[in-house]
């Protein structure tokens, strides 16, 4: 199995790429081959005694920046390291690939270059996140701002083949993001939603879900229009974040908070690792015909790895095969 | 100054909403008039010998149940202690308003029977909250599932004034929650709406902000639809409660875990009442021409308490006529 990896997307580039794409070698055995400028790719890995002779590397002199107008990708920013490394994966010169780069080119450059599984209405950008119990995947996390009942039927069947088939999670509980459990509740989007869903016998459709329960696991599947999807996985991370901050500054108060760490460590440290949303590598971009997916702008060599751990198991996994096969069914029944 | 209570709202009336107001008696010198079963109310203070014989009791024989329809307080339900508590300050009988029962109710009573000031297009349910820097205030957390730019821009003016008027904060820093920080991301109502936001002199408009960036207390107004709004509100309640959880767990898990606890305690205790959103009140409805707020249904004597506190000081404030003095300003603007 073949892995293309923009070695120029995200913060950390290329270096922390490289690494991660070399631990994924170790680890996996997956061949890589990387895109962006040869040159300094291999000075990089040169100057930080790293050994990428067994990566392919294809060359693309410029970077897409996070500044440039997504929809560029498909044109004038074609020859970008992402741009090249959509158009070899549209080519089948490598089985997926992966970005930390522009979440909009991505986003925009998988539906047009490498194109929409037939009967998608829309991809969406799925994230797999930890929660109190199991982890859990949301659809979708920013993509489509707009959405109607439609696609976010579809986004519900892509989350559930994701959970079952990537993640191994048997017939996953479904539910819908919205302002209240109750049938009634929500924009009329919601409520017309929510029939569709519960009529849906491909399902396991267990209703509506409030933000607050989604850390404590209640649903493996939750389903949202792309902009309160947003909303939710942001403001997860963010409270994560902050709260962490301050339990943290507790513990560096002073020498009796200090050793009062020491009996914790290996609590705290299990719980870090359980919050660490970077075990589930990047954000899938459901829908399209290719494995695509969008690593964190910040990614470590940690992140890269797991993503394409991540885009291994999807490949393995004929997912594209049966999302097409669920859509065609649910189509049919439609008719 | 007198503040009707409704004292068969939540899970934990009426002993908790009696509490509460004893309470608020006692350290605001407030004056206070309940409303529900009057003997009920009598036989629980004598029940928990609780002296409430300074408060004044209007009979409510029914109460507005959950599964209710929230349209029918303004006709059906007008005699529950909910409606019957709209009606008195609707009548002038008292300042404000507090009921922790049924939102739909308190929204769709409070717009129809309080009504909403002029000029407002819609009233919106607004929450304080705490962040690692300072309070934020958001508005609307769930009463506007769909909104238009109007809306948003009332909204923000409606914010602003509750943080400058009632929490004191100068000139506070207004953002709308998007998708993204760029003026050009998030859906067309987004972009409007950044637009005229930052048009608009009287606000303090410093961009979008990114539901991460919530927690860490980047501005002190939030803009948001309802449906967003609930989202973000509620995943932040979720995840600190999550989080919480879990830290605890680490902390109780041995001896030497326990011991650990002793020297943080005081740390974590300081952590605890910081992010103890009950201390800044319920939530205001915002909008309408008299003080209405929206207690936590879980609300204990305490968070009624700190509702009745927050009451106080917005009858005080001149809110309401800031609020129809600044619509008319930018209606006039628009003209």
């Amino acid at each position: 199995m073949k892995i293309i990896v923009d070695a120029f997307g995200g913060d950390n580039a290329p270096l922390e790429i490289i690494r991660g794409c070399i631990d994924a070698k170790n680890e996996l055995g997956v061949d890589i081959m990387l895109t962006g400028n040869k040159e300094a790719i291999e000075k990089c890995a040169e100057d930080n005694s790293l050994d990428i002779s067994s990566f392919q590397i294809k060359n693309a002199d410029t970077v897409f920046k996070m500044t440039d107008t997504p929809s560029e990708i498909v044109k004038s920013k074609r020859g970008t390291s992402l741009g090249v490394g959509l158009d070899l994966l549209a080519a089948s010169e490598g089985d997926a690939f992966i970005s930390a780069g522009s979440t909009g080119a991505i986003l925009v450059g998988g539906t047009l270059i490498i194109k929409r599984i037939k009967g998608i209405k829309r991809p969406a950008l799925a994230a797999v996140m930890p929660s109190n119990d199991k982890p859990f995947i949301l659809v979708d996390t920013g993509a489509n701002c707009e959405c109607n009942s439609d696609m976010l039927c579809q986004f519900a069947i892509l989350g559930k083949l994701y959970m079952e088939k990537i993640l191994g999670v048997e017939n996953p509980r479904v539910a819908l993001a919205n302002i209240g459990t109750e049938e009634t509740k929500g924009t009329p989007l919601a409520v017309e939603t929510y029939k569709r869903l519960k009529d849906n016998g491909d399902i396991n459709f267990i209703g509506n879900i409030e933000a607050r329960s989604i850390p404590f696991g209640e649903a493996d599947v939750i389903v949202s229009d792309g902009f309160s999807g947003n909303m939710i996985i942001k403001m997860y991370e963010g409270a994560a974040k902050a709260i962490s901050n301050q339990v943290k500054d507790i513990f560096k108060k002073n020498i009796l908070t200090k050793l009062s760490y020491l009996g914790v460590k290996s609590g705290m440290d299990d719980f870090k690792e359980r919050m660490n949303y970077k075990k589930y590598g990047g954000a899938p971009l459901v829908g399209v015909r290719k494995p695509v997916f969008k690593a964190h702008g910040s990614s470590d060599a940690y992140a890269i790895k797991n993503t394409i751990a991540q885009a291994v198991k999807f490949t393995q996994s004929g997912y594209i095969d049966m999302v097409e096969n669920s859509v065609r069914g649910n189509e049919d029944e439609r008719i």
